[in-house]
């Protein structure tokens, strides 16, 4: 026996009693007379005693403890004279009696605290060590929990987990697919799935009626700091339902995970049409846990003289109040050039500055006179001490760079308070987005997506523009303005399904070589049904009010794909090559 | 909404409410006057009923439903005048008063009835249509409510579920892996996990205590009728436990998967050394159902003048009761060359059979009279009635040989009563095996295995000798003569690691390239540690008495790593293989 207790346990009842704990040395500290060591584990930490006057061979040897030793103590509970509140055995500690290093650790090449002075890149090399600092480990205790909760609340509303597969069929459609060569099928290859989306609707047509996965999906893109090769989600389906049925029963989920996990009580979910979320926040996933809507001032600002406005296809803007006594004309001058960056690409910054001695400062006072600003700012809220900033040009890339700006303002004016939840439902998606350099419709969800009821006869009948105007009976969960989940009722017909992959640009054969399993399975009875997945990487880091996924992934790769602890991928053997039918052309171009 | 209720919840006490159901027309039957629909769903079936008399339009289109429509039904529940007692809905049936068919089926290609008629291939072409068969579909939620019950009482043991990567190394040892070309870092390659082995034990080394994973896992072998070349684990691991407290932790996760899934109180589960379940069954995954133990002849029968036993390493043999009389001698000829068919390779099959009149009957009558043979069958309890069946040659193969005759037998004599369920570990494995062809040591478990705390020092020292007679600390869990599980304590010493790569034939630089994070990370205070992991598969088939794992994966491939349903693996583009900087070689060679 290794332990009777571990670090977390022991109370003030517990003195009196011998014990026996095993863990890390966090720290040694020697007083002479006495050395106290600092003994961890998952649970706790607990304070050690040595007494040189009792037990000098003892007491030196745990003087010679190093940190991240490994140590068994045998001792007796007592009462501490300087008591610990903040810990949650601090009233206690062990006079220990016997001391086992069970095993020794080098010094590690940063500190394991609350705060590490450790790099980035070392830290994932040495990620065994990182992951034992609390805020790392308590994200990944916390990431079990959100499982453990996830299926609880779903296997109460009758939803049964099931494992599809992993090595699947490569689609070229959509993100890039990882494959997996297949030895017995020499030159072919299975890929890795970057959702379970057939499978899932396949379950719908096998009758199984309400299905859940947590589960790995794959995406061979080039990465971001909130991308990574392999992900988790929260996958789901459900036949027979209507869409609000489905928003109900997620909205559930996340009102259950909110309330058991945070003890946070969210409100009903607000719905917001697409069309609605870009007028107003030039976002399909605003922030609105603060206001600064956008304001249309095209027909108000045309006309007047100023070429750039006039010949613009859209101006907006936003009121940004109280701060004109903040803004310098030098805080502005920084303002329009971080909009100008290439991340953003704004031409420039239109603001009217609204001072507090009632004069007022803008960039085309030259167009527009004092009064008729005065006259503008009145019409649209803006108050002393207020700024308005527009922008202008073309419609959608405008509203995206007015979306950047309105962000940054609402961090930098403190208008989002920390612990502030603001979920909302993003509805009534386009169907297909026109791309105009490959001339060719792409699905804006996914090609499973079904039109809106009232919208199959446009589809089935309409012409090149309709298609353009269909909406889809897509949903998105959006939280603080980062997309959590997202979903749509499915095509179950088999019809509607061969002139959404014509639509898209699918051959017959190809959409029979890629899909011909799933147009099938909806010739045998397929009902209608619809789902969602929820990114749960994301859900987790939302959950904890952090922006980064990979501080909730016990083993995330690098910005190159890489595991830097197990240093993956790496070269392999020629012969597995051979087995494979495979030959790498690499060394060929590059050597 | 397209149901108020699902086809298995209504009761008698719902009589006269209107409802609407959704589901599947299993049959329709036209009796004149009135049709019957038996609406299907994940949750019963509901008896519909039409009445030409009331509804003709109505009831001629329910007359016109085929078999697997998808419909909707709204009307009265009634009581039945002929109730069907093995239903739960059985009491009741429907008066349809509007009918909405939500899609038309093809007549499906097989029955999806408790048995169907369609052939293996058939079935796993259209596996959507086969889950829908009752059987399949118990299975496949039978798993669910297995995985559910496994994580509620790991979790009430303090486990956390950590998720590994998807995405790892490659390791030469061992079965061969899949391979995944990574894009970004051309040239080289990702592989499946054949296991999270050295990830969990990392977990440990991170201070995690205790772990698991429900999890899928990768092997690139020819696969048989119960092996895939992706199956699913309980993986697990503990820090700072004995042998005995790991056992008794899946004992009582075994326990209590029993009791709750299917109401069966387990005993507590015996421990049987590897040597003795060698010795004893001849298995190291002994079938204890029944006894039929083995019997060691040799010294009764060396040196009686048949050269045969005289020159043979070991003869063994098994007492098979009350059989005598059943098995004529042709019965006894095609048993023997039962023996000899290549799967077993036996060179003959000796017997002594104790007529019921006290006559003896042997095949080895020439060289042992028949006082000799009744002594020797009242020396070993062979009475009157039985038949001894003996095996002789080298060891471990006779062994062998023997255990797949007392399998056989068993299962002949019906010794195996169905619904009997028979744990027991199988604990103190050789740590090394000897394999004269690569004239190297393999891992009996894997490469991590700890031997015995008291033959380390035998290890760190000893002759190559010694290694052969090594035993390890590892341990697997048998039921009914299937493996269901395995692990092991693990090294957690750099020296001891270090010194088993070197016997397993590891260069230096190999095990460093391979393994250098987990031999680091045992530089940084590695607890000790050892856990175990069960076949999640394997585990729904035992305890549903059933030996195939297939029927319990939704969509499992078949014998040449094949999806039948999807058509995976499939040739992919020439632009994928370039942007991974690959060329088959495949073509090439054949065409």
């Amino acid at each position: 026996m290794f332990r009777s207790h571990n670090c977390g346990a022991l109370r003030i009842s517990d003195v009196g009693n011998e014990v026996t704990l095993s863990g890390w040395v966090q720290i040694s500290r020697d007083l002479g007379g006495l050395t106290f060591v600092d003994l961890r584990d998952r649970y706790g930490i607990t304070q050690l005693v040595f007494n040189m006057d009792e037990n000098e061979d003892l007491c030196s040897r745990a003087r010679k403890l190093g940190r991240e030793f490994v140590i068994q103590a045998t001792g007796i509970v007592r009462e501490r004279s300087n008591k610990n509140p903040n810990r949650a055995t601090g009233e206690i500690e062990i006079e220990v009696k016997s001391l086992n290093v069970l095993n020794v650790s080098k010094t590690p090449p940063f500190t394991i605290e609350e705060e590490s002075d450790g790099g980035d890149e070392l830290r994932m090399q040495y990620r065994y060590l990182d992951l034992r600092r609390s805020p790392l480990q308590n994200n990944i205790l916390f990431r079990s929990k959100l499982a453990i909760e996830t299926r609880k609340y779903l296997d109460g509303q009758n939803f049964v987990e099931v494992e599809t597969p992993v090595l699947i069929k490569t689609t070229p459609e959509g993100a890039r697919d990882f494959v997996v060569p297949s030895r017995m099928n020499p030159g072919q290859f299975y890929a890795l799935p970057q959702s379970p989306q057939t499978f899932k609707q396949i379950l719908m047509v096998a009758g199984f009626d309400r299905y859940f996965q947590i589960v790995k999906c794959f995406r061979d893109e080039d990465l971001r700091a909130d991308r990574q090769p392999e992900f988790t989600q929260i996958d789901c389906e459900m036949a027979f339902v209507t869409r609000d049925e489905i928003l109900d029963t997620f909205e559930g989920l996340t009102k259950y995970l909110f309330k058991t996990i945070k003890g946070i009580e969210l409100q009903d979910f607000p719905k917001m049409s697409y069309d609605e979320a870009m007028r107003r926040y030039g976002s399909d996933k605003p922030d609105v846990r603060f206001d600064m809507e956008f304001i249309d001032f095209a027909s108000d600002m045309k006309g007047k003289g100023f070429g750039v406005f006039d010949n613009a296809e859209a101006i907006i803007g936003i009121c940004a109040e109280g701060i004109a006594e903040k803004y310098s004309n030098k805080d502005l001058k920084n303002l329009t050039e971080w909009m100008q960056r290439p991340q953003i690409g704004a031409k420039g910054l239109v603001y009217i500055k609204y001072n507090e001695d009632g004069s007022i400062k803008s960039t085309i006072g030259k167009f527009y006179d004092d009064a008729f600003l005065k006259a503008l700012g009145e019409k649209f809220g803006a108050k002393t001490g207020d700024i308005i900033f527009m922008l202008s040009g073309e419609e959608e890339k405008t509203r995206k760079q007015l979306n950047e700006l309105r962000l940054e303002m609402g961090q930098r004016m403190g208008l989002i308070k920390e612990g502030d939840f603001k979920p909302l439902w993003v509805v009534d998606f386009p169907l297909l987005e026109w791309d105009e350099e490959s001339e060719r419709f792409h699905a804006m969800h996914h090609p499973f997506t079904s039109p809106k009821q009232e919208e199959i006869g446009r589809m089935l009948n309409g012409d090149h523009e309709t298609m353009k105007s269909l909406k889809a009976d897509a949903y998105d969960l959006v939280i603080n303005g980062v997309e959590i989940g997202g979903g749509s009722i499915r095509i179950h017909d088999r019809d509607l399904q061969s002139k959404n992959f014509d639509l898209l640009g699918f051959s017959k054969e190809e959409a029979e070589k890629q899909f011909g399993f799933l147009l099938g399975a909806f010739e045998y009875g397929a009902p209608p049904h619809g789902g969602i997945a929820f990114g749960f990487d994301r859900l987790c880091a939302v959950l904890n009010g952090k922006n980064s996924i990979r501080d909730f992934i016990a083993f995330p790769k690098n910005n190159q794909g890489r595991d830097m602890m197990i240093d993956a991928p790496s070269d392999i053997h020629q012969e597995q090559l051979d087995e494979l039918y495979l030959d790498t052309t690499y060394s060929k171009e590059e050597n």
